[in-house]
C-alpha cells in the first residue's frame, strides 16, 4: 500500500509572493479556485505572509474580504495562512490581546490552518498565537525555521520540535525559506523528530532557489514526512517553490503518492500560464537556480535589495565585501535564521558596516536585535557589539519575552483606528490599522473605489510603448526616456532609452 | 569513505544545443575552458550531436577546428562527443568505411569518449561505430535510450545493457533525452544492470524538462550509477539539464561526492551568465518545467515544431488532437524511443494523420521507419500500416541491419567532395561533405571568411529596435549612427546604432 503524502498548494500565497512581489489580484486567482478546491490538496495556502500588506498597499483590496472570498470559493479545502507569531503580519511585537483578536477574527473569517513561526526560532514568540489558534478550534502548526550555522544541529531541531509539541501544536512545519535544506539534513531532521515523536505530523516547506530541494522533499518523505508544500508549475521555481506536478510524477512507483487529480492540476496550471505574463514587471530577477546562497546563506531577494542599497550609495562594486560581511554580522547576533525581518536587519547592518566601518553606524533595528527586543537567538551575542547597541539605543538588554514588556494596547488601537476616515469600526479594520498604521488610512479612504489590478496585458504594454516611441519620434526627437521591457531568457529587464 | 560520482559537463555541447538551438560560437566558450579543464570533471562533452551541423550551417566554423581547439584548451580533460551510431552526425545510414573513417578522424583530432546511440535502440546500428572507437583506442560508451511503453521493461534494458557490454563497450549510458526517467525507474534500471554486470560503469544523462530528474540522478546514484551529466547552472534547466552546482550541493552528507572545485564552477557559471543573453533570440520557449510530457511522451522541442507545422496549415487549434495521435503512431511503429530522428518522423506523421486522415499521406521517412530502413523496434509494427508504407514507397520491408544494404561509398564521397570549390581535400572535409552534402558547399566557399558569431549584445538589440521604431515613425530611415543612453536595471550604458 502506497503511503499518501499530503500536499499544500502555495499558488495563492507564497508562490506569487516569491515570484511577483505579492502583486497578484484576487480576481486573477478566483477562476482557478474550483479546480484547486477539487484537486485533492490537504490545504491551500491563500493568506498571510505579505499578502495582507500588499492588498492594502498596492491593490486597494480588503484582505479580510479576500479571506472571506477564498473561504466561499474553497468550500472543501482547508485554508492555510502564514503567521509571524507575536508580530502577526506586521513588523513589531503586539500585546497578547491583539494576537488573540487577530487569530479569532482570522478563524471567524474562514482560516483553518495557522502556520506560526518566529524569525529567531524563539518559541516564546509563537506560544501565545498557538494557544489562540487552539482556543479557536483551528489547526495550529508550529514552525521550525531551517538555517545552517555551527550551532544548529539535528538535536537542536528535535528539541525545538519538542517545545512546539508541548505547546499543543497539531502539526510541525520545517520551513526552508532560503532553499538551504539539502537532502541529507532533510532526511536526518525528519527522521530524528519522528524517532522521538512518532505521532507528530510533519510538513516540509522548501523554496526552490538552489535547485536541490525537490530531492530534499523526496528524502524528507522517505524519512517519514507527512506533507509537503509545492506550487503549480506555472507559478513555480526560481525564488518560488517546487512544481506540484513534478512532485506527483516524482513519487510514481516509490511507495508514496500525492493523491492529486492530474487533470485538475493541468487546468490550474493553464490558468496561471495565462495570468503570469500580466505581472512580468514585478518578477524577481532570479530565474534558474542560484547555489551561491549556500556559501553566503543570503536569500536571493536579499541580495538584490543589498545591490540596490549599495548602488544608491555609489558603492555598487562592493557587493562581494557585503556578502562576506553578512555571515560575520549574523554570528555577532547569535546566528539568527535569515527570514523576515531578521534577513533585512542583518543585511542592512552588513551594508552599513562595509560602507561606514564596523558598527560605526548601527540601525535601530539591529540594536534591538542585539539587545533582545526581537527575542533570543541560539547563540551568544558578541558582547562588544551588544555594548555598542546599548550605548547607541540607550536601552538595556532584555532576556524576557519581548511582548511581556508591552502594555495592553487594543483599546488604544481601536480608538486610533475608528478616528481614521473610512474605518468601518470593525475589529477587522482595527487589526488592519494595528498592523499597518502608515498604510491603513490611505486604504480606508480609497477602499470604496474597489480593487485595483496592477497586472497588465503584455500586448497592451508593448503597444503603448510602440505608440510612445512613435509619438516621441514624430515630434522630431526623443525628448524623454522611453521605457522598454526587454525580456532576456525569460528575465524581464527595465530598459530606458534617451538621447545621449 | 564517500563514493566519488563522476560528472560530465554539458555546457559546451548539449546545454547550448538544448537551450539555444546549438548557436553558441566557439569564441564564447573559449574563455571558460581553463576553468572547465581544472574543475575536476570526468569528461567534457564538447562536440557531436547537432554542433557539427550548426557550425557549418549557421556559424561558418569548421567543426574539426573547433574540436582541435577544445583538445588544445582542455589538456587535462577527457573530451566527449555524442555520435548517432551508423548515422554519424548526419541523417542517413553510412556504409561502414565512412563510419570507420569518421571515428578515426575524430579520435585523431582529439576526441576521447564516444557516446554512441541509436534512435531505435537497435544495437546493430551502434556495433560498427563501437568497434571503430575500440580500434582507435578510445573510450566507447554504449547508450540505452530511455523510453516508456507497454513493452519497455527493466529486464529489457538489462538485456540491452548486456548486448552493449558484449560489443566491448567501456561504459554504458542511460540517455533520458525527454526527461521521462522518474526516480524509481532510474533506481530500478541501474540497480538491475549492476546486479547482472557489477563491473560495468554506468553514466546517467537526463534532461530537466519535467522537473523530476535531479531526484532521478540521486536515485540512480544510490543504485550504483558511477557518473552523471549536468550543465553549469547558467546554462541549465528548462529543456536543458540539471545544474552542476546543484548536483554538488545535493550530495553533501549523503555518502557521495562529486569532487568538483566549487570556486571553478562559480567562475564558469559567471562566464555563461554574461554570454547567455547574447543568444536570447534562439532560446526555447520552454522555461520552468513541463510535466505534460509524461502523458504525451512528446519532448518539448517537438511540441513547438508541431505547433508551427499546424499553424502553417491554418490548423493551430488542432494541437490536442495531434498530441493524442502521436502515441498511436508510435505504437503502429513498434514503440520507438522518440529522439532524433524518430521524434521528427513520428511527430510529422501524426500531424499528417490529423490534417489529412489516418495514413492518407505518409512521409517517405515514416514509410522507411515502417519498413525497417532505420532498423528494428522493440514492438511489432502494425501490419496494415506496413502494407500502406510498402505500397506507397514501392519498397519491401527489410529485417537486416540497414547499413548492410549499402555499397562502399567512401571513394565516391571523396570524389564528390574534392570537386567542391573550397574543399581542402582532407578526409575531414570529405566527412563534412558526406554528412551534410547540401550545406557543405556553401561552407567550403565561405570558410576563409572565418567564424560568424550570431550572438548579439542585448543592449544593441534593444537600441536598434528603439531606433527602428523611431525611424519608422519619423523620417523613415536611420542614416547616421545615433547615440543613445540606455539604462538597464539602473545601470547606464552608451550605445550607438547605425544601419548595418
Amino acid at each position: 500500500m502506497d503511503r499518501k503524502i499530503d500536499v499544500t498548494e502555495l499558488a495563492l500565497r507564497d508562490a506569487h509572493q516569491s515570484l511577483m512581489a505579492t502583486r497578484m489580484a484576487l480576481e486573477d486567482m478566483i477562476p482557478a479556485c474550483a479546480d484547486i478546491d477539487a484537486a485533492g490538496y490537504w490545504s491551500v495556502e491563500c493568506w498571510g505572509g505579505a499578502t495582507f500588506d500588499s492588498c492594502i498597499r498596492f491593490l486597494n483590496e480588503d484582505p479580510w474580504e479576500r479571506l472571506r472570498t477564498f473561504r466561499k470559493l474553497l468550500p472543501n479545502s482547508r485554508t492555510q495562512m502564514l503567521l509571524r507569531g507575536q508580530n502577526l503580519l506586521g513588523y513589531r511585537h503586539y500585546e497578547d490581546e491583539v494576537v488573540d483578536r487577530f487569530v479569532a477574527k482570522s478563524a471567524e473569517n474562514g482560516m483553518d490552518v495557522f502556520r506560526v513561526f518566529d524569525a529567531l526560532n524563539d518559541v516564546r514568540n509563537v506560544e501565545h498565537a498557538i494557544a489562540a489558534v487552539r482556543r479557536a478550534g483551528k489547526h495550529a502548526q508550529g514552525t521550525i525555521c531551517y538555517t545552517v550555522s555551527p550551532l544548529h544541529t539535528v538535536e537542536g531541531y528535535v528539541q525545538m520540535a519538542g517545545e512546539l509539541i508541548a505547546l499543543g501544536c497539531d502539526s510541525l512545519c520545517i520551513k526552508d525559506m532560503a532553499a538551504l535544506l539539502k537532502p541529507q539534513p532533510a532526511y536526518d531532521i525528519v527522521k530524528a523528530i519522528k524517532a522521538v515523536y512518532p505521532d507528530v505530523r510533519i510538513a516540509v516547506h522548501c523554496h526552490a532557489t538552489t535547485g536541490v530541494t525537490l530531492v530534499s522533499l523526496m528524502k524528507a518523505i522517505e524519512a517519514g514526512a507527512d506533507s509537503v508544500d509545492t506550487a503549480i508549475s506555472s507559478l513555480s521555481l526560481g525564488p518560488g517553490h517546487n512544481p506540484t506536478e513534478s512532485l506527483v510524477e516524482m513519487l510514481e512507483g516509490t511507495g508514496f503518492h500525492a493523491g492529486l487529480d492530474m487533470e485538475k492540476l493541468y487546468r490550474i496550471k493553464d490558468h496561471f500560464i495565462d495570468i503570469r505574463p500580466r505581472y512580468a514587471e514585478f518578477f524577481s530577477g532570479i530565474t534558474g537556480v542560484e547555489t551561491e546562497i549556500f556559501a553566503s546563506q543570503i536569500p536571493g531577494g536579499m541580495i538584490s535589495n543589498m545591490e540596490s542599497q549599495l548602488r544608491q550609495q555609489g558603492a555598487g562594486d562592493r557587493l562581494k565585501e557585503v556578502l562576506r560581511e553578512v555571515p560575520r554580522v549574523r554570528e555577532d547576533a547569535g546566528f539568527p535564521p535569515l527570514v523576515t525581518p531578521s534577513s533585512q536587519i542583518v543585511g542592512t547592518q552588513a551594508v552599513f558596516n562595509v560602507l561606514m566601518g564596523h558598527y560605526k553606524v548601527m540601525t535601530g533595528e539591529f540594536a534591538d536585535l542585539m539587545l533582545g527586543y526581537y527575542g533570543r537567538c541560539i547563540g551568544e551575542r558578541n558582547p562588544e557589539v551588544v555594548a555598542i547597541a546599548q550605548a547607541q539605543a540607550k536601552k538595556d538588554p532584555i532576556t524576557c519575552r519581548p511582548a511581556d514588556l508591552l502594555q495592553p494596547e487594543w483599546e488604544m488601537l481601536r480608538a486610533e483606528a475608528t478616528a481614521i476616515s473610512g474605518c468601518d469600526g470593525s475589529d477587522e479594520d482595527v487589526l488592519t490599522h494595528a498592523m499597518f498604521p502608515k498604510v491603513a488610512p490611505a486604504f480606508f479612504a480609497s477602499r470604496s473605489e474597489g480593487p485595483k489590478n496592477v497586472g497588465r496585458d503584455p500586448l497592451e504594454v508593448a503597444a503603448a510603448q510602440a505608440a510612445q516611441a512613435a509619438g516621441a519620434a514624430g515630434t522630431g526627437s526623443v525628448r524623454t526616456p522611453i521605457s522598454y521591457k526587454v525580456t532576456v531568457n525569460g528575465t524581464p529587464h527595465s530598459v530606458s532609452v534617451a538621447p545621449a
